[in-house]
């Protein structure tokens, strides 16, 4: 295939940033032939901005019928993920999905199933794994530099968003729109890097979310979250929308060193040599291994949403691996589920996760929703967001 | 009362470093001139080392009717601080009673009330109080230039302790003869900071204990400990003695900015103006309160166990108050207590704890333990402990 050519379903704010560089021609081997966007009060201005080599589709299925594109790039509200997927993969179309690839797992389950038997390719908008830093975390991890993990402890709360970002759009924060919060919305790409960087989904989890506790909304603004794993090891995960200045330090130690990872700064204490070694010989009183601070090498710099959807090009036109296939997005929305499902059962949530228990407090949820918002439809500018 | 003469109980690792305090003449207008000790093994060495002026007994009767001590410094294992504080108290004694105070709060409560009704001195030994920097974290959150208080997280996994420091004493990391593992033995000075900065206890808490999950021990080792607060805010402390090289990096976060102090070092972000009248006021959509990193003066000098120790010689003498007074330590053995007690009940904790249930469970684990260890109490050199 010379050139892919890509549909963009959802010009809202992250649609719009892929269009932008598609039309930059900022994606070798790819251009932008069609859009669908269902808001037809939207087309016309669409339809002008695009110019008329793109085709500005209001029809799910004229569009996916049309023939205009190889490949999809899905940047709807989340529920729509899922469905639209599997529907691009009937048409034989290429998938590369926002995160969240879905609200439920049972959903995801479904796509990831269409996937498969496709064949085709699909991904996932995990850009946050195109970081160096976190690449590197998974390298010393995976190459056993590490030892065996001990304890992992992620302070990720520096997704402080206002009440005005809330009110800019119906579907946010609601059960129906978007069926959660900041585990659905800003955290995906750490619940999947938490799972990526270390190899490990836990056997059991009791997490504590609060819902509406900073804004007025009606899902989850505030989490701490506890994982055990298989290993022994275990997990600390916090966030919340409602904290200024925010944190973002994440830790994960071993037996053989600690390694930290904050404002994008790595650091690397190696013990010279491993702890249960040093356990084993050692007869005084208080001492410790000894540690060296290591200074490493972070090479490469972070293509974040061109380079996914570089990478997903590649991988249609040359099959280059890809960087985030799509059937891992259901690891970190595992993650996700289990911390509100955990809450809701106020008890342990054990690995895999009762997916249909899930889905049935979510759709009580909803249906007990209170929360009506104008449909706004505010298109924010979304720059240095992730 | 021109010289407080001293009797010191327990000449262990922690007794004789404040004997020699003592006989250094570092605590002005005190003297030792008595020692208990029940190890009739060590009573020769003892009086040729301490020299005829200082009383050496075994009895604790004749110690404490003897008339030479006007104050007794408590430095036993931790189940016979409060009994001792008791007879000392009815002895007219002045008490400053090494960390914890007690095992159970049970029997603290009882030595809080002799305490009062004897008013007499009472102090103890949280010498990491006297650390300017914690008690500049202390000012910030009582003079509200922190704001009201969001969350508090500590990661305080230093305490790394090889398995030859639990074989070197027979009472060490034993239910009967500890009470507890790292929460009673390394912890306290942390759970005592964790409520005398913040001015907090929980109403509730949710924890995970681990019982010799690094050592061959009985007790815990590994903890992970969620509470909430009356304000709304919530807290996370998590410590270990089985990681190398360990972290200790408090940080609490507020509606008016973020503390964090790692190293000992304190970092303060202040928010222009308060995050809740910032929310207010924003009607854009990613946009943040604006914040500065402020560089505080961190004045004086971490006085230590001596600086409690003239603390309390001081509030003998001069009236002066107590920077840690006796009936405090209650506080930080029920945070401890609550650890565990959540832990066995797998379940929440509700403030004030159940104290005969926390008892009654204290008592099943002494007899049902099956750790036998060889009585070595070898003395470890503890310099640079805390």
């Amino acid at each position: 295939m010379n050139q892919v050519r890509i549909g963009i379903i959802g010009m809202g704010n992250m649609g719009t940033i892929h269009a932008k560089s598609l039309l930059n021609e900022e994606i070798e081997g790819a251009k932008l032939t069609a859009v669908l966007e269902v808001r037809k009060e939207r087309l016309e201005d669409l339809q002008e901005n695009l110019g008329d080599d793109i085709k500005v589709f209001a029809d799910e299925d004229a569009f996916l019928k049309s023939g205009s594109v190889d490949a999809v790039l899905i940047a709807t509200p989340h529920y729509d993920h899922a469905s639209l997927a599997i529907k691009a993969f009937k048409h034989r179309l290429h998938v590369l999905c926002e995160k969240p690839v879905g609200v439920y797992t049972k959903q995801v389950r479904e796509m990831n199933e269409a996937a498969k038997s496709s064949n085709l390719t699909f991904s996932v908008m995990y850009n946050q794994r195109t970081n160096p830093v976190y690449q590197k975390v998974r390298d010393l991890i995976q190459t056993n530099e590490l030892g065996e993990i001990r304890r992992i402890n992620w302070l990720i709360t520096s997704w402080y968003r206002a009440q005005s970002y809330y009110d800019s759009g119906g579907w946010r924060a609601t059960w129906a729109g978007e069926g959660g919060g900041v585990l659905i919305n800003q955290c995906p790409h750490q619940l999947d890097l938490w799972q990526w960087m270390t190899g490990m989904m836990p056997t059991r989890m009791r997490a504590f979310c609060y819902f509406g506790k900073h804004r007025n909304i009606e899902v989850e603004d505030d989490v701490t979250a506890f994982t055990e794993y298989e290993n022994g090891a275990t997990g600390v995960f916090i966030t919340s929308t409602g904290e200024a200045p925010g944190t973002n330090r994440l830790e994960i130690s071993g037996d053989r060193g600690k390694i930290v990872v904050e404002d994008n700064k790595l650091t690397f204490w190696r013990l010279r040599v491993p702890e249960p070694e040093f356990n084993k010989d050692y007869k005084g009183g208080f001492g410790s291994p000894e540690t060296w601070k290591c200074e490493l090498p972070v090479e490469g710099v972070e293509t974040g949403h061109k380079g996914i959807t570089q990478n997903f090009v590649d991988a249609i036109r040359k099959g280059t691996p890809l960087l985030a296939p799509g059937e891992e997005g259901i690891l970190g929305l595992t993650l996700s589920n289990a911390m509100q499902l955990s809450t809701w059962e106020d008890d342990w949530v054990t690995f895999p996760i009762d997916e249909d228990l899930y889905y049935h407090h979510l759709q009580e949820k909803i249906k007990n929703s209170t929360m009506v918002k104008h449909n706004h439809h505010i298109v924010l500018n979304v720059e240095g967001t992730h």
